[in-house]
């Protein structure tokens, strides 16, 4: 049995972090499924998805180590194909996935009471985002 | 068909590194599936998964990176929020993602001869870890 | 429903991409599988999975960043195991992981226009890789 669920997420430019748990959450609840597997996938290659503590602190952390490692104004060889100026977004989200997988039992995913699912924008403006919620199981 | 294994993994704070490989394996054979896919999840925010040659200089290797890009003893926000000591751990865990998912045909893992799962803890004390290996297939 | 592929990619050492998202795309539609998921899982510790906008420009900026985080002709405690000299690449291939799940629906993959899927070498010397493309669905 495979189930698929699409959130939208309207987003604000890099580092905007979104907590879609309540999304993967209602969507197992609505498959009908007891157990299985959720995949949570972002369509696109500039934005990413990890679980997280989802409080302002954790996700400022993370996003400095983002500005760390390929800052907003460094020179990217992806910017001389396009005149894009999101090269820094691009190796972001290489690096981070665009997807994770997530158990369920009793319908209900098998987080940690402080482990929600992230959606993270990387791309240096905001974009409506679609985040596939692909459920399989039983 | 699912089948979920819980494996109960203790440790000793940042950077013990467990090969749960074994587990892993042994929850395919029991789960009487021949082919499918084993989700291996870490339950909580400051642990990760990840596949590595399971060898000490490796891992040590490794976690001289997080070391670099995560120092234990940094500036976090997320410090100022709990009073926590962990800013590190999130960091670290987010980046390198929650779970993997490998493949089994013959009710083994399609792993390499050198290629081990590994649970890497990151938090800055010892915990109590519970992976989940959830187990789709035929 | 299980169905195994198996892609043979012959790469040419560290840095060398390879867009494998035409041999996913044919795995999921000769599956006959319309809704479902395919795990892409690259045996080996050496090598890594993602996707990207898989333009020369995006992998170079991509590849700098492994080359900072892990340089080659850095000092690696794993050289002292075995004598080998790819250090660099367990390094890099534990952080960014050996496999993706992308969802699919009417037995197309749910990718966006400019996101593929990406094998990236980092041994030092070329390799035969294997890619397990596993498809689940109905």
């Amino acid at each position: 049995m495979v189930k698929t669920t699409r959130l939208q997420v309207k987003t604000k430019g890099q580092g905007d972090a979104h907590d879609i748990t309540d999304g993967v959450r209602r969507a197992i609840a609505e498959s009908g499924l007891r157990a299985g597997i959720a995949t949570i996938f972002v369509v696109g290659s500039t934005a990413g998805i990890t679980t997280i503590e989802f409080e302002p602190g954790a996700i400022a952390d993370l996003n400095g180590l983002f500005d760390r490692l390929a800052p907003r104004g460094g020179d990217y060889q992806h910017h001389l194909r396009w005149g894009d100026d999101n090269g820094s977004s691009h190796v972001r989200a290489a690096l981070l996935g665009p997807s994770i997988t997530v158990p369920f039992r009793d319908s209900s995913p098998l987080l940690g009471t402080w482990q929600q699912v992230m959606l993270l924008e990387f791309d240096t403006r905001g974009r409506e985002r679609e985040v596939i919620v692909q459920i399989l199981g039983e």
